[in-house]
């Protein structure tokens, strides 16, 4: 067993020394993921733009900061008894390389409809899967059970103050590296990123504009803010696929404390911007992570001359769907 | 006009002081490119790889590397005349943002069948493009007929030793960061690469293996090595289309002097590889950098349990083309 440091666990919105000082406790078990440019992808949105690439990270997604902190916040003679949470994507991942980091059993619970892909990088990690039902009751109470039988410590994926303490570190290392940004995007699903993301920004500087974008066939964060009263969704039929989860409550208050918007986009804008970013970053991005630069398209009211930063949440796509999805090619591509 | 530094031009393959040198004087125009791993991949080869990533580099690959270095031997007084060479890859791109970081005219010979998307990007930096007919004598006339008209200089793409010297610096990066590698390989074409990587492995140690990877329907380098008489090809239908040109002669002396083999593999193996590359380490690969990798994969008689760097040599893939391509997946997407 190993011995990653402990940090104390957060019962309230990280502060900005809690941010830096979960950067430091982190970094050493991460990948530095590189921040990326394209004059082409410049030009066409009108503003200049920084990619902050965390599909380079490793279980290729930024789950893998929150899931660290999360550990983190153990007490260490408790962690012995592993890890456990549920979930069919990169949050299990995340949580399966951390417990062998720790050199503990991890915990699984997951839908009998998750991807083949996600299962198997899951087991590969070393974790336990425990399958159940494709809903999220049978989710919780499968996940209760492990946990009652284990004694295994439940890492959320989002609705979490550690959670969003260590996902906000992809945006301080952004701010870090490009401290003049005038706005920053992230995708929104169940908000850990992107409330981490405004924490992280707010901290660094005050004006930066700080928006989620969301697919427009999940809009729960929209209607949530624009509500004042946390929402649901209905339909959960995006490509995006890390971003059909609701957001999460705590999320939901950090982002009501000064989000500048949700920026919605339709299906076609987030497969285009995908196509755009393999083409001209050179790098493969799952369909949430393109859904920022839709935005930054799609609202050039809001971008133009501006300087951005984007943060590409993941790189786990499945090649074989969107190679059927791609056929025949989308606009985007025939004419790039 | 800036002031790129000035370097001696050299006449003779490049000592190991002299890549130093060209390695100081050209890396501030350059991309950092990433080392990545994964232990998927790890596994799948039964050795541990390290992937040199000149797909990030600036113009999508390492051509720029040798373009700055052949740029920086041209007499200053004699910059202002412009940069023209023939090529329909990455090479003309290349030149061209070379040109425009010298603030001078690029004049760029291409044949008329050159894909769009090459064309554009070239154009997209401020080149000229001068149209020819699609045979080695046309090009070579028209760029005589070019640099009669203007004074450019011509960059040559290979069979130069200021161009092996530029390409070598990506071996070198990759051996500052990973020192004890046993192996490296990189592809082959007109030779540039793996020239430029064979004299900075050996500068750095004398028993690291070196080989070059081949496809075998362009195999003129394992045919010119094995025959010790440098022979041509007669087909040119590889989907690796970074590796259709026949090895020059000054590289191929320098691979005689210790390459350690030419590894030939097929065109399955080739679009194979790229797609694991694709899906393990999320970043876009065009065909030719996927050919050290189905080299690894072929032959893991020469691998198995050693410390492997990979160069992979560009990300600019044309997706339109691969997407048909890969319809139907190939076998190695559809079992990941």
């Amino acid at each position: 067993m190993q011995a990653l440091p402990s940090l104390p666990a957060l019962t309230a919105p990280p502060t900005a020394d809690q941010l830096r000082q979960t950067h430091t406790a982190i970094s050493p078990y991460l990948q530095e993921t590189p921040v990326l440019r394209s004059g082409g992808l410049n030009r066409l949105a009108g503003a200049e733009l920084w990619f902050k690439c965390e599909s380079l990270q490793r279980v290729g997604a930024f789950k893998m900061r929150g899931a660290l902190r999360a550990a983190m916040a153990i007490p260490e003679a408790e962690r012995f008894k592993g890890l456990a949470t549920h979930s069919s994507g990169n949050h299990a991942q995340a949580v399966a390389l951390t417990a062998r980091l720790l050199g503990v059993p991890a915990y699984i619970v997951m839908p009998v409809n998750a991807p083949g892909p996600k299962r198997q990088a899951t087991l590969g990690y070393g974790a336990e899967i425990i399958p159940c039902e494709a809903t999220l009751q049978a989710r919780e109470a499968t996940l209760a059970q492990v946990v009652d039988r284990t004694g295994a410590h439940f890492i959320p994926p989002y609705d979490d103050y550690n959670i969003i303490a260590g996902q906000a570190t992809s945006a301080l290392e952004l701010l870090d590296a490009q401290p003049d940004l005038e706005a920053v995007l992230a995708p929104v699903g169940g908000g850990g990123l992107i409330s981490g993301t405004l924490l992280a920004a707010r901290a660094h500087r005050k004006d930066i504009r700080v928006y989620a974008a969301e697919p427009s066939r999940v809009d729960d964060a929209f209607r949530s803010l624009q509500s004042g009263v946390l929402q649901g969704n209905t339909r959960t039929d995006t490509i995006a696929d890390g971003l059909r989860t609701s957001l999460g409550k705590r999320n939901f208050h950090i982002l009501q404390s000064g989000l500048d918007g949700v920026l919605r986009v339709d299906e076609d804008e987030i497969v285009s911007a995908m196509v755009l970013i393999w083409e001209r970053l050179k790098i493969v991005v799952e369909p949430s992570a393109a859904v920022p630069l839709a935005a930054v398209l799609r609202y050039p009211e809001l971008f133009s001359g501006k300087k951005v930063g984007l943060i590409l949440s993941g790189g786990n796509a499945d090649l074989l769907e969107l190679l059927h999805l791609l056929n025949p090619p989308p606009a985007a591509l025939a004419t790039a």
